[in-house]
């Protein structure tokens, strides 16, 4: 499935909810055009593009009816996406999202709480209406259920690892694993996957063969994304570079730097440097500084050689499995885009 | 049913779900369990009581294994509820909620709207699968999408005629009854009447009265709201009195007021009196002496008569129904409640 048809599928579902809103009051409209531009301005439609592999690796037809509703049922994933990312922007102090001014930052918090709240129940809506169509039961409602409570968990435990972080590096970047693990790499790559499996009625084996497989991949997936908060480049992230030091993110880059430098001077001007960015928003020289600190710490070697080892695990689980040979292919490839953030 | 089995149920199902949040990380358990408390210390059942009788009004059955899944989908509407305040609480700068601090004021902002978010998804989770085990389709699907997009559009209209607020009395007060409708009334009485009859499988007749009765019902219940906001006790309202006032509150009441009084010095220290209150927090003296200029324009009465004329209306269209005897008694009872907040 590509971007565009993902797009075309939240087009005309938003149109119909826009019309409701009409409804109720047109001087909404302004608002609500906000967050609907934002769900269709969306790039990458990965966790769609997830959700719809799991669906044809479990046999799920390619056109008809049930398609269709599958398509219907990968395209809610960006609203829950959305929702997250406007709640995030404000829980994080973000004033860019995709290189404009992030929606709390334009509309004011408030009616940014509404707009990502709104998301989140279109959202449901989408995704139950799709699941009904396709009879699917217990095993998809269930993985959705479970994707959307990781979500909001991996959230709150971000919020509670950031307020309270563990002094040992260690513990540190045990942490961040698994904030990564549950705010971020369940509902891109592994629920996804459980989802498009489970709206085709896929056997159990296969099911948690997918998930294995995208638990790798989507660990990968946010290793990139360290490295990406720290050296990226604003044109790829919306973001200008170094954000993640800017946010005081407890990364796992961050505390595989930490681990590695010995030198207690050199730890000591990484972290007053980051309560220092956090502080007054980062000169460009400062968090150019620390970015060098982490470079030279190994530690990006470090990440790059735990995203190969990851995508290693991944592709020989994805092997073992009984696939379609066109969505084995597919797989393969969304992997390795997940992991290289090409697109 | 009864104000303890809905909260059984809530028990029940949050007893569950709190699991799942322990298996992610034992930390979490403080905040959750906030959250989990805020639901489980609800008092009047409201929503689930007429989400109930809508169902019996329907024939649905008062015991079994639907009567069970019945109790569930009116249990999940404490969830919407506790997230529509949580977060509302947040955008209105409420300090209190039933007498103690506000979940933004003792956890701060970013954890309340996790929470609240969190209690919005598993609103959805457990409505829908109660409506799986009821085959209940697509007319209650369509009601639990339209309920939530009203409370969410009424929230944001809300917001919008507080920030631009017409300074015209008449207007200002059709866009007080607009966001009570939406904000409140909707999700209050009418839809959750149309959603337990929905998932009785009622026919549209019947659906479509038992929506008018809901909406007058509704709208006197916020109209007791806005004098209870007003006039009420903190004892009955787990608000400070005159907290409306403090908030600015665009209300019935005070457009009533306004367009009521003649003298332009009263009005001018009524609107400069709110203003300061908004700004300062309102003193008692103050807001006392605001409360005795509504007061003493008659809006009161006007908006008490109003009141009366909603549930005379409302229960002449209950009359023309064919309910069984015990679901017209049920609701009649309910709406009496509703209108005078005696419990």
């Amino acid at each position: 499935v590509t971007g565009p048809a993902v797009a075309d599928v939240l087009r005309r579902v938003l149109a119909e909810r826009r019309a409701e809103i009409a409804d109720i009051d047109a001087r909404l409209l302004p608002q609500v055009d906000r967050i609907i531009g934002f769900v269709l301005g969306g790039g990458k439609r990965l966790r769609p593009q997830f959700l719809w592999w799991g669906w044809r690796a479990a046999g799920g037809p390619a056109r008809g009816h049930r398609a269709e509703a599958a398509l219907r049922a990968a395209a809610s994933l960006e609203l829950i996406q959305a929702s997250a990312l406007v709640h995030d922007d404000i829980i994080d102090n973000s004033e860019t999202r995709r290189g404009e001014p992030s929606m709390h930052v334009d509309l004011g918090v408030s009616a940014a709480i509404l707009l990502g709240d709104m998301a989140l129940v279109w959202a449901d809506d989408m995704f139950h209406a799709a699941a009904a169509d396709l009879e699917a039961g217990a095993e998809a409602a269930g993985a959705w259920a479970g994707m959307r409570t990781e979500v909001m968990a991996g959230q709150l435990l971000d919020l509670h690892v950031s307020q309270y972080p563990d002094a040992e590096p260690l513990a540190q970047a045990e942490d961040a694993r698994r904030v990564n693990r549950f705010k971020t790499a369940a509902y891109t790559v592994e629920r996804p996957l459980h989802l498009g499996a489970a709206l085709a009625q896929a056997d159990p084996a296969l099911i948690s063969g997918l998930r294995r497989f995208g638990q790798q991949v989507g660990q990968a997936f946010q290793l990139r994304d360290d490295l990406l908060g720290v050296f990226g480049d604003a044109e790829i992230t919306g973001k200008p570079a170094g954000d993640d030091l800017v946010e005081g993110k407890h990364t796992v880059l961050l505390a595989a730097a930490r681990s590695a430098i010995i030198d207690p001077v050199l730890l000591a001007e990484l972290d007053n440097g980051i309560g220092r960015a956090v502080a007054n928003g980062g000169s460009p020289e400062l968090t150019e500084r620390l970015a060098a600190i982490i470079a030279e710490s190994g530690a990006v070697q470090f990440i790059e050689a735990e995203i190969a080892q990851l995508m290693a695990t991944a592709l020989a689980e994805l092997d073992g499995l009984p696939l379609p040979p066109d969505a084995a292919a597919a797989l393969r490839d969304l992997a390795g885009a997940a992991a290289a953030r090409i697109h």
